[in-house]
């Protein structure tokens, strides 16, 4: 008799210090809780996580399996070993959802190809988040993830991605490291017109969360926000 | 005295018929039975939305308020006055997040303007579930809401999304009218390359859901997916 395939969940992680019940489901929390393998990007941050869930057991019984940065096809298959075998999978990033735009994506599409059934569950996302309390009113929205990081490469970036917005009515999401956020800040004021909107979502789900959406114009005239060294995503509308 | 400025909630809805268990976090439950004020694109979505998340009280009390289709600032004013007046408020789309791609971001740039602290709170995407189980591993994404209606039209935009897909390494994001995705399915086999990468997202959240990823060469090879009537998301890689 045939073992039947079972599922790869993706089970998002948590942006940053916060209880569970702030930023996932019930059912999100159960079905993380119930695996005993994972691939995921961190091994550290994922049983970190699990414990922030309230795993009961030692973490030494779950098989946790990182996810090579550049997985080959014979990767992928031998960490699909435990679906195709009938053992519920678990995948997980190291912050918010995985699977978009991270390797986590080539052991989904993967799983497709050899007939695993993938299982989204809802978590936090910061784009989406940042995207929703922007107020920026696109009909349409485009994620770049990190801009170039040399100066005259990134002012750049910023005019194009401002041309683009006015031109498409689409709201530009991008992140940067957070070093580098007070920098790509300034960048911005520099490179992008007075009436462009720019909002600021930092620490999102977390007690220090904040949210700040204003004109460029406005944004030069008050002092620079407290972004340094805190996940921020950037919303951009022109 | 000066009475404090109360927050606007962002409260998610959901996708479809399924236990809020499965789709919201506790905490963003507790949020939304909380509320006594709402701004929404739908009052009889809310009150379904709440009933189903265990509200306890009457509907009656509870102050429903929807957003015209374009509102102008005195309508927006006027619904923020009472977080203005220090009464925390909420506000829900028809289904998903709110405030992306629809006129509730007008209420929430609004808020910016007037003070009110934006507080989004994580909750069901369809585009965001989609994306993730899609195995679509592009370094960017765009969400482009509804493709134009007309054949000539959509043949051309999806030839257009395809090219943009392949040159900027970005996965495609759209939706349909439910009884129009067949015939958007057909189109997108007609208009795109053998190579190009397909994921169909359907009823997400929900008892019927499925998510089908392959190429659009093993998409012809095989019956047409039961897309009709079903809410789908469609994610595309050139």
């Amino acid at each position: 008799m045939k073992t039947a395939t079972a599922p790869l969940h993706l089970i998002p992680a948590g942006l940053g210090e916060a209880a569970w019940e702030i930023w996932l489901p019930p059912a999100t929390r159960e079905a993380a809780l119930g695996l005993t393998h994972w691939v995921v990007e961190n091994a550290k941050t994922t049983r970190a996580q699990l414990k922030a869930l309230g795993h009961p057991g030692p973490m030494a019984e779950i098989s946790i399996t990182e996810l090579p940065r550049q997985p080959k096809q014979e990767d992928l298959d031998r960490l699909l070993a435990p679906a195709l075998a009938g053992i519920p999978l678990g995948l997980m990033s190291e912050a918010g959802c995985p699977a978009i735009a991270d390797p986590g994506a080539l052991l989904v599409r993967r799983a497709h190809e050899r007939g695993v059934p993938v299982k989204p569950h809802v978590g936090p996302s910061s784009l989406l988040l940042a995207l929703m309390a922007s107020g920026l009113d696109g009909q349409r929205f485009a994620f770049h993830g990190y801009l170039p990081v040399k100066e005259p490469e990134l002012l750049e970036a910023l005019k194009r991605l401002e041309k683009d917005s006015a031109r498409l009515s689409q709201t530009q999401v991008f992140i940067e490291t957070p070093y580098r956020n007070a920098r790509s800040f300034a960048a911005i004021l520099a490179a992008c017109r007075d009436g462009t909107r720019l909002a600021l979502a930092c620490g999102l789900t977390t007690a220090d969360e904040w949210v700040m959406s204003r004109t460029v114009r406005d944004w030069k005239q008050t002092a620079p926000p407290p972004i340094e060294k805190v996940p921020t995503v950037f919303c951009l509308l022109g």
